[in-house]
């Protein structure tokens, strides 16, 4: 064991981490923070409608002990560790989770996981889950910035390799342990750290895998710094350490990472999607959300949309395919289909990417209506505008134009449109029994404000422990199925 | 899920391993696989004695489930995941495991518990043990190759980062997966290799930990791929494969992944170490050794070792600190020391890095008169030679020189030294019940050879485990504590 370099950055974190209070975080970071993990908790939800998460559960009992932590939406019990990589691939697996703009990173989908299973593991109370969880957002926020932007120049995933450090330190926190031992989880967890962007290639699901991974990571450098395990204290500015290596040559910020810690809180820069769609597009659909209240039953001739011609090579062409997606993952793309969706159907939710929605014939229509042209006054690439105009057939000609996309660092979403969210997410999985701000206001929220320590139920037979109120009571059969 | 790009690398891989026959293998290569799996098993038995693997299970049972897999020389019973993790910190924490030199990866560490963790699960039989363990080092030594050098450059551990990549196919190997399926565990376990070398800084547990974790990433990684989760195809040679990130903008040879797959076999390239101390000294330890016959009972005058200067620096300098190490870590790193012991003791074990053969005054008197001169005519850097000058009270000067280190590529340790090693680490923690060639003959050369199926026995009171063949009936009470 080796003593801890005062001034090692890992070390500033650990000094920092473990002296932290939920009472000096402010008021507003932790409303917002409990509606980012409301967020999440929703999304991971809905996450269970889609064959992923039963792939990775079979994946991970295939080698897996017997364990007894829920996992967020599924019935089944699960060790802490396979817990917090299932509950990671439940939250980013739709890619609709939140992210740290000037970090490129997912924060909440490997620190909360971490957060949780240490919680539960040690009994901690949920004051204690919930700083864990702020913790490892500021941790990986950092580590994240700390790359500017050479992680994804490169070819790794600051969402898994910045989300292990921040599991460490949230798990760490959760276990008690002090200064010199979170500073020794992230020495041990820079040697797990990892996440290659080859995904990119082909559209593997690795990507879907990395937080939880992270999260896994990170709550096991916590177990052996706990046990007295050493790691290097210079983890991240030293020689061999995380920039040298995965950075190595380029200008990095190592110093971020200890920079403000308790002082900034980089959880009030994360942003929360509106829309489980390209960021391209999100304008485009509140402005044609904000057009539809105006235009009533009278016919529309057609939709004219202006684009920065960079992000519309993504989303608007070519205009064939665009007009018909042949899939969810092609919808997620075209703005013509989101925007013919929006006046059609009056919202884009999840349930507009179903495969009923894609073979909405009005929607298909009103969808060969749109005519792009570029925007000379489009924000890009600082913000993500959207112009539509629509020429009706009684004459009438209606504009809008969001010059600054919602969710955008200038314009977080509201908590309100989380909530809203929420109830989205969580009631396309369980829309009879807790789709409603009922269930929001009884059990989810109680849960994230109150005391008592959170452990796992005893364990049951299967029908019993489906109340739990991290569990749906009607999720989808096809959720535990291999796909 | 996506269709396999035919000429990956680790599509060839893939195709390789899903094919490979036990009886394709020569069998001299089988006959050496065999002994360095001896070597591993003898060295995870000796860890046991250190504080180090007491302090790895009880981190990982800090967040651990319950499993009914055996450890090597440890009575505890683990998850599958966990018994790989810990039995690589076994075979390497000590640093006496194989090293394939042109990857500069121990090999055996991760590729052998790997396989084992999955052959037992799959209840599979010896055979495919053994062939999934060849396989594991034949493509652990590729990847590190291919990295030419750089991994140590730029700051990677490539027993972690290569092992991974080897400890997916073993465990894809004997988990059935076809050539598809191994391809994509290789594209999984991209995303989870892992391991940085600033533990050089401080000496930190961490690389006690990269085999080990690299085994559990392989397992997991192969488990993601029989369930269906896809990878990445060009995770060698893609964009943001492995090699253009982790050596980004070096000369590599990602071509030496897939090259001549099952006509080289680079486990025959395996250098096993003779003797528990830095790879520098042991040319001076046979040297001693061989003039001992010489000497009898005549009193020494002085000892003259002739060292190239560059390892000269790192084992012989400053001579006041070598005279004396202060740890058994010094004494691996002291020349004087090592010479004077193998003159004194006539053997250079683990049981000379004790606290007991440190406080040897006849030793510690003998290392005083060594002295310390360049090497003009050394091997170094292709060989590690050794060159030593005895000096006798009766006037005869004895003389020999070790052009070429015993263990390296070209005069590796043959079959029988390599049992004779075994006898010895095993032998450390088991004296009495099991350190000898019968056991050898008896218990594990059987278990090796014979083909009926590798099971964890039922699980019963420990005192009834203690008797399996992977477990000392007599290991030290230490091998359990946290240090």
């Amino acid at each position: 064991m080796t003593a801890v370099q005062a001034p090692t950055l890992a070390g500033r974190v650990g000094e920092f981490a473990a002296r932290a209070d939920l009472d000096d975080v402010p008021q507003e970071v932790l409303e917002r923070a409990r509606h980012l993990v409301l967020d999440a908790v929703g999304l991971a939800f809905a996450s269970t409608a889609y064959p992923f998460p039963g792939v990775a559960l079979q994946a991970l009992t295939a080698f897996g002990g017997a364990g007894e932590q829920p996992v967020l939406g599924m019935s089944e019990r699960l060790p802490a560790r396979d817990a917090a990589v299932l509950n990671g691939v439940l939250i980013h697996g739709m890619d609709f989770d939140d992210t740290h703009i000037p970090a490129v990173t997912h924060v909440s989908a490997a620190a909360l996981p971490a957060a949780l299973a240490a919680a539960i593991s040690r009994g901690a109370d949920t004051r204690t889950l919930l700083l864990a969880y702020v913790l490892g957002v500021e941790v990986s926020a950092r580590v994240g910035i700390g790359g500017a932007g050479g992680f994804h120049d490169v070819g790794f995933h600051p969402t898994a390799v910045a989300g292990a450090f921040g599991a460490a330190v949230a798990a760490g926190r959760v276990s008690g342990l002090d200064a010199a031992g979170i500073t020794r989880a992230q020495g041990v967890v820079g040697s797990m750290s990892a996440g290659l962007l080859e995904f990119l290639a082909d559209g593997s699901w690795t990507k879907r895998l990395h937080p939880g991974w992270a999260a896994m990571s990170g709550l096991t450098a916590a177990g052996f710094a706990s046990a007295g395990w050493s790691g290097p204290p210079a983890v991240y500015e030293g020689r061999f350490g995380l920039y040298n290596t995965h950075l190595a040559g380029r200008e990095t910020r190592p110093e971020a990472v200890g920079a403000e810690l308790g002082e900034t809180w980089e959880l009030m820069r994360t942003a929360v999607k509106p829309y489980p769609i390209c960021h391209f597009i999100h304008a485009f659909a509140d402005a044609a959300l904000l057009l539809r209240e105006e235009i009533g039953d009278t016919t529309i001739r057609e939709i004219r949309c202006a684009i920065h011609p960079v992000p519309g090579k993504v989303v608007c062409e070519p205009p064939e395919a665009k007009w018909a997606p042949r899939d969810e993952y092609d919808a997620k793309f075209s703005l013509p289909y989101v925007v013919a969706t929006a006046l059609t159907r009056g919202r884009f939710t999840l349930a507009e990417l179903e495969d009923d929605a894609l073979a909405d014939r009005a929607v298909l229509d009103l969808a060969q209506k749109v005519r792009v042209s570029d925007d000379p006054d489009s924000g890009f690439p600082a913000a993500y505008s959207g112009a539509v105009e629509i020429e009706l057939a009684d004459g009438r000609v209606l504009r809008h134009r969001e010059q600054v996309n919602r969710g955008h660092e200038d314009r977080p979403l509201t908590n309100d449109e989380i909530a809203a969210k929420f109830r989205d997410t969580i009631g396309r999985v369980a829309p009879d029994a807790i789709a409603s701000l009922d269930l929001l206001a009884r059990e989810v929220a109680p849960v994230l404000r109150s005391t008592p320590a959170v452990r796992p139920a005893a364990a049951g037979p299967a029908s019993d422990r489906k109340d739990s109120p991290w569990t749906s009571a009607s999720s989808s059969p096809s959720a535990t199925t291999a796909g």
